[in-house]
């Protein structure tokens, strides 16, 4: 479905100081941008928050502030990012996403295009990602007191019965799979933001995992232990962080982490280590090793699993310790970022 | 109760690009600030979101942004306005405020004493309003692409069992009641953003509105047709847009509007009319006039509502227009906001 702007906008048509003053230009904002692409009965209202049904089980709640730069990329742009952002977060909690409110801070003389190509994505990642976009906000600041547009999703799931994932969770013997190559959606932002191109185009692989997601754990159930998407800091830091939060140890197969000749030749010519670099339609299941291979198979199965790999083990030594076996047989102590390689990469 | 930080923070500790990169800087700043304070089971888990207990009834949701400049104002700062700006939403639902989500988009260079005070007025306005902090997020940018700090604050609600708010409901011979002074949030932000000072400080009315919203759907139900924070846009806005979105003629007496006179005298000199200016902590409520006195009483006897009043009425005549009956008897058509008088109010 492509959704086409209802008004004719001029190429320099922009947003100005007033579209976010709450008056006459905020209600034009609304009617004639938000109106006809969130159409749904809870945005309908125009009240000040949105009156949901009842959610049956436990709720999950998340939130994410996006600040990508810039706000287009191979591969998306900062609406369906922060849509897939946030769903992907729900999914991680074991919770089938339902709900996200939507919150724009926007620097004045954006262009009213962009925002309209931004809010059309959103709406289009929305569907794609089975929610609806219920409620939000809109503001405005002076030109050079915010960078084009600023978006926060906060997002409500449903938590599925009979999971329970959580850091805590943990155990010795756990297997670890991961989905998907790393490293793209770092390389794609920083490839567009440096002007550097390469033979084939690297594109962001943000996506909505929760398909994926539901699948697994409807065959894993209890099995499962930890989901966590390697977003900001990459696969070491969110392996670290789980490392730390479980006082276990981690041991990754550095040959079994699956990752593209050609990101890897990009990572190499920018100096990255392509572990360190933000996914974010890339994730990790601790699951029991009785049950990997069956959720192994699954994930591969799906279109956001293909290149799924058993990548490492939950070990007893030392604890809260990620270590790496190289390719060569070495053993290397994978840290967690200190300081930042790639700033606003989300 | 005073939240002390437990680390030495010096003056020239400030937030850097690092902080907001998922990394080791990361960890520290969530170690060091966020769980002290907000130290609750639900964050506690360092999950990629909250798991929350299922709500009882129907869920109120409801999403803003606060970009207020300067961040620290007479009466509060960013911190405390972004917190009763999110319950007041809930509160204008018919909701109980119950869990919010925080999150940060910080300009590098922010004084990390800064972002503890904003943090700690964040956790004491939360308890003085009755909701927890379970889940967040911290992104820092450029210096030069934000502005000091800006907050996003989510709210989840349980909407009270037996009352029914939305601005359809809205009827003819309805009254319409305020509960306090109007303007001295946008006077307070004006006066100290231009320097100008009076005589008695004015400062702002951001504080939590539920405990008198509870009690007034307590005895009014189904009485209560609708609720509006005059926030943004001013009381003006605020009449208007429940005037369109409810397709029925409102009329105010203008003598009934409470208003300080310190703060009418400020509006004077800065040639601002005080129905154009943002409240923090005003509401008006749409009742049943048999019902009306008996709600007066007690919003009057409640802290925030000293100062109620019952300001208009809702008419077959002019549907969709706001008219102002002014001191002498004439008339005036009351227009919503267009331009912006006083940007980045909230």
């Amino acid at each position: 479905m492509v959704f086409e702007c209802p008004i004719p906008i001029q190429d320099y048509d922009r947003i100005t100081i007033a579209h976010g003053g709450g008056g006459k230009l905020t209600q034009k904002l609304i009617k004639e941008l938000f109106e006809p692409l969130f159409d749904n009965p809870f945005l309908n209202e125009l009240h000040d928050g949105a009156i949901l049904p009842p959610v049956k089980g436990k709720i999950a709640f998340t939130t994410d502030s996006f600040v990508v730069s810039p706000i287009f990329f191979p591969g998306g742009n900062i609406g369906s990012l922060a849509v897939n952002g946030t769903v992907n977060d729900l999914a991680m909690c074991g919770a089938k996403p339902l709900y996200i409110s939507l919150s724009l801070i926007i620097e004045e003389g954006l262009k009213i295009k962009d925002l309209w190509n931004i809010l059309a994505s959103i709406r289009e990642s929305a569907d794609n990602a089975g929610v609806v976009v219920v409620t939000g906000d809109t503001k405005v600041v002076e030109k050079g007191k915010g960078d084009g547009i600023f978006i926060n999703t906060t997002g409500i799931g449903e938590l599925m019965e009979d999971v329970n994932i959580s850091p805590s969770r943990i155990q010795k013997g756990d297997l670890i799979l991961i989905n998907d190559n790393i490293a793209e959606h770092g390389i794609a932002i920083m490839s567009c933001r440096e002007g550097i191109s390469f033979e084939t185009q690297i594109e962001s692989d943000s996506r909505p995992l929760w398909s994926l997601v539901e699948k697994i754990l409807s065959t894993g159930r209890l099995h499962v232990h930890a989901l966590r998407d390697a977003t900001r800091g990459g696969l070491s830091s969110v392996l670290n962080e789980l490392a730390q939060s479980s006082n276990r140890g981690i041991v990754v197969y550095e040959e079994r982490i699956p990752l593209r000749d050609e990101v890897k030749g990009a990572c190499e010519i920018l100096g990255l280590d392509p572990l360190f670099i933000a996914n974010e339609g890339v994730f990790v299941a601790f699951v029991s090793p009785d049950i990997a291979d069956v959720l192994l198979d699954i994930m591969r199965d799906h279109p956001f699993g293909k290149n799924a790999s058993i990548i490492g083990e939950v070990v007893d030594e030392h604890p809260g310790v990620v270590t790496v076996k190289t390719i060569f047989g070495a053993k290397r102590v994978l840290d967690m970022l200190s300081g930042e390689q790639l700033p606003r990469i989300c």
